[in-house]
């Protein structure tokens, strides 16, 4: 086995959790806080929450929200000017993915210039950067304990990869009762995306034991809560998910991620789709295309979602396939590429920018442009 | 479910990882470093290659090693006076639990002051300590990724449980390879210490899904590796051994532990005797004791050592004790009480200093003086 790292902010999990975080920041030292968050968050109340607890205990927050789903380049840099006028010592990001990648990218640029596409790719970032507290309100990015950050180049149409053990956050705040304002969609797309961080993790060439046992403990939870979680909002099924993003956060941000993650970013640059809903759809070809080179790892995945113990290896690793794709037909999600992107003219192109993206780089089964389109085609 | 915290070091994991020991250190700012490590450690060459690593990379070393294998509180202020002396920016420790704890010890006191028993118990410290790089050459204590040190008290005859999110190092460099000098007897001594680790957090009042998914890791590694290791010195069996007892570090550390370790500290402190061969005496009396509190938990812990899951709820708790003690009499290690110790006159003070012991608190049954001394009669 190869040297391998493992590294995560300091946790606090629970439901009432958030009433922690005036403390947090002022053990880090925070006088003047940038909020990072976005609309949606603002029309829940949350926003407004966070910023009343942050007042009490004196602290000047400046609020950045000028954000979309998938946050840019250009949003990052004023987000970073907006954090420099303000004069701000630690920076909070409350969101899903979107606001706590966009503060990432802001911390980067307040503390080693430049602009955010100087720091694509892995172990770019030089400086350290401010404090950082992360509030996820969505169970799936795992942004919040991850050394990752996607941001998209606008004029270059690719969602960058950032990966630096600097963009670990000093605190992770998980507060399951922020899940209870999302859509039953956004409770989908999030988890699918934690479960496929999970999967491409477990099976990366970099997994360790120490990745390996969050990535399946992951697996278990989002097969068991998906369907509550989603259709019932069952208070203890969100949780579990939470926990469970937690852990596929844990597991990928060590251990990296595969073509999976390189293609729905590449797609996502190009087309501006929801990432979590291009994940079902891609994962079956591309568990399929990695069986050969992870047989034993993919049978054990069948058998954490089917908890059975009783088929032989050959047979349960090529099981994970149908699994996981009667568990999302199950929950009537577009199970298509057609279903998602207006035409297939570019696929080509996006498969040219998968092969390049870091997140490629640990696939179990090398990859050339050519098999990323054979994954696509098989899933148009 | 309470809200729960979990806090580890970033970990350097892998056989040959002290290499990256210099670049740590440099990342830390080191450029006077305060080694802290014990004689066995000299007499097996590792202390000599780790200030060779040190020094090649241009660092200035000052060395202690005035170290018992119980930590005294006057070591760890000889250790903090020749800290200061040398004018050291990093502290690192290189050993079983002892030195590190020593290293604990010393980082504290140059950074707060006063006398280390000033800290005895929980969140005592409140100003930030030295950096910190653990080198863990035993797979049990822990300590390296740990908010635990143990110190003896010499004139109460107590071993002080000091507990303390600053207690957790920067780095935890752990390189499987360093264990394949010690002997049989502290293998076993250390990985079931590790066990104990693993069990007692694992039904500890403070467990959370983090702290519980290690612990089982941790438990079902040593259960199949602890003989292998031990016996044939196996280099696959101690790896695996070294991921166990960092999983039962990270599991204690942020849920606690119970009566068992409390009554170890307890026995330490009075007799000096080694702190693994205390808990396979104390484990089954400890366990039986805990039972009513936690029937379900402990029937995973006997499914997870057994990998039978043909019995009913209630026969698995049970056969946790059975399990235990019958692993335990294969190593054929003292198994009794008075195998250990020369006289029972001292055991009613032992339970008394025990139920103090700031381990005690998240038991996940109430324990009183007298519960623990039945605890050491049973296992006398």
């Amino acid at each position: 086995m190869q040297i391998t790292k493992f590294a995560i902010p300091e946790i606090i999990f629970g439901n009432g959790s958030i009433k922690y975080l005036a403390s947090c920041a002022q053990r880090l030292g925070a006088k003047r806080v940038l909020l990072v968050s976005d609309k949606g968050l603002e029309a829940s109340g949350w926003v407004q929450k966070i910023l009343n607890i942050l007042k009490e205990a004196n602290m000047e927050c400046a609020y950045f929200n000028d954000l979309t789903a998938n946050p840019r380049d250009c949003q990052v840099h004023q987000g970073a000017k907006m954090y420099l006028e303000h004069k701000a010592d630690v920076i909070i990001g409350l969101g899903g993915g979107s606001p706590i990648d966009a503060a990432k990218g802001i911390a980067t640029i307040v503390s080693n210039g430049g602009k955010i596409s100087d720091y694509e790719g892995a172990n770019r970032i030089s400086r350290p950067l401010p404090p950082m507290i992360f509030i996820p309100t969505t169970a799936g990015s795992g942004s919040d304990v991850s050394q990752y950050a996607i941001i998209t180049d606008k004029e270059r149409q690719v969602k960058m990869a950032i990966i630096s053990r600097s963009l670990v956050p000093n605190i992770s705040i998980i507060d399951p009762d922020l899940l209870v304002t999302k859509s039953r969609k956004l409770i989908l797309a999030s988890a699918i995306d934690a479960l496929a961080h999970a999967i491409e993790s477990y099976v990366s060439r970099l997994a360790s034991p120490f990745t390996e046992s969050q990535a399946l403990n992951a697996i278990k939870l989002i097969a068991e809560n998906l369907n509550p979680a989603a259709n019932n909002k069952d208070p203890e099924a969100l949780r579990n998910l939470a926990i469970a993003s937690t852990a596929a956060g844990m597991s990928f941000s060590n251990a990296g991620l595969g073509v999976g993650h390189a293609l729905a970013h590449s797609l996502g640059g190009r087309y501006d789709v929801m990432h979590g809903m291009t994940l079902p759809i891609l994962l079956p070809a591309v568990i399929r295309f990695n069986i050969p080179s992870c047989r034993n790892k993919m049978a054990v995945i069948a058998r954490t979602i089917n908890d059975a113990h009783i088929y032989s290896t050959e047979i349960e690793a090529e099981q994970v396939c149908d699994t996981l794709q009667q568990m999302f037909e199950e929950l009537d999600i577009p199970m298509r590429l057609r279903d998602l992107l207006p035409d297939d003219s570019h696929m080509e192109d996006i498969c040219h920018m998968a092969v390049q993206d870091a997140c490629a780089v640990p696939n179990p089964r090398k990859a050339d442009w050519r098999d990323l389109l054979g994954i696509c085609i098989e899933a148009w």
